[in-house]
């Protein structure tokens, strides 16, 4: 039965990227210091088909989780760093072979054909909004889960339509100081915390709602 | 050997108190939904000789940790409601046997003389700031341990001043939407965490510096 989730990295002070995104700087200033725990995981490789990195209960985590994801959901910010019309040479960040193996459907306001990649990717631009998107997504997971993977305002207008199921944050014991907050503006959610795994690193806590 | 601890309460985007503190709402509006997980603590209930709550892993965690406490540390606010001179007739929020049992400095700009309450508990008033509070602190709680109790800018000025050896936090999976955010303006904290304690209600980590 298909879950909709979402697996945030999040600082203290509740940031899941910095401030002043760019081509430069996809994740904001700072905004890799969050994911630093992700790339010491050998299972991060994996996604690209690549050695490195060490095995850990991070990094199996990152492997399970990934697995469990049939379909994904993301915004316009994620996929690529201009707005307006298409730039029809950009492709994403991820080079030919991005690690989602999978339909990956792309919020926009923007029609844009889809774009089949290698590895059994495809980027679907999907111009209706958040419940379409979600309803193609599930349609492509089948029994698998639908993850919602960014920003943080995609991620955010989800959350605010209660159409989350389960919302994974890793705490990174960091402050940022500025950027993208993942609880701004969302209206009163009530969790319960229904996984809580614990690394040196980092903690991870998986939650449902109340 | 005595370490410095402060024990909070956040909420998941980060607020430790709520908005419009006053003498009705001590911890702000929606404030004590941040406790609800230690009102319903046996352990809350013994720091008072009362009976009351539950048993459980949270309760266990509550009496482990004040029974480490040898000396606390708060500001102003957490004593009193009013600011400027002192209100003689005011005596805490907690009644005539107040739940610390043991020597409580309490930051001010006002000097007053130590009030001695039932139970063990003297408060005294400190005027010579936070390190003075501190030598004074470490001086009363011997080989146990010194807690900054709080509110929010009490911790935040220890935490920037990096004189805090444990920051425990408990994580409350609701959104307060306002308030006082405990890491806001705190500079670039670096923390690990040491001990993860999971409970159906909340999720307890225990951070140290990095």
């Amino acid at each position: 039965m298909t879950s909709v989730i979402s697996n945030l990295s999040i600082s203290l002070d509740g940031y899941v990227a910095g401030p002043n995104q760019s081509i430069d700087n996809p994740l904001g200033e700072q905004g890799l210091r969050l994911h630093e725990w992700m790339f010491a995981s050998a299972g991060f490789y994996r996604l690209f088909d690549e050695e490195g990195g060490e095995e850990s209960p991070d990094s199996d985590l990152i492997t399970r989780d990934w697995n469990r994801i049939g379909a994904h959901i993301m915004g316009r910010n994620m996929f690529a760093p201009g707005r307006g019309e298409w730039d029809m040479e950009w492709r994403g960040w991820w080079g030919e072979v991005p690690p989602y193996h999978a339909p990956v459907f792309v919020l926009s306001h923007y029609p844009r054909e889809p774009l089949p990649m290698d590895g059994g990717t495809t980027f679907t631009f999907v111009t209706g909004g958040i419940d379409d998107a979600l309803k193609r997504a599930r349609a492509a997971a089948g029994e698998r889960d639908v993850s919602i993977g960014g920003g943080a305002s995609t991620v955010r207008q989800y959350l605010k339509a209660g159409l989350i199921d389960e919302l994974t944050l890793h705490i990174v014991p960091i402050t940022l100081g500025a950027g993208e907050r993942l609880f701004d503006d969302v209206g009163d959610v009530k969790l319960r915390p229904t996984e809580v795994l614990a690394s040196p690193a980092v903690t991870h806590i998986a939650y449902r709602p109340d």
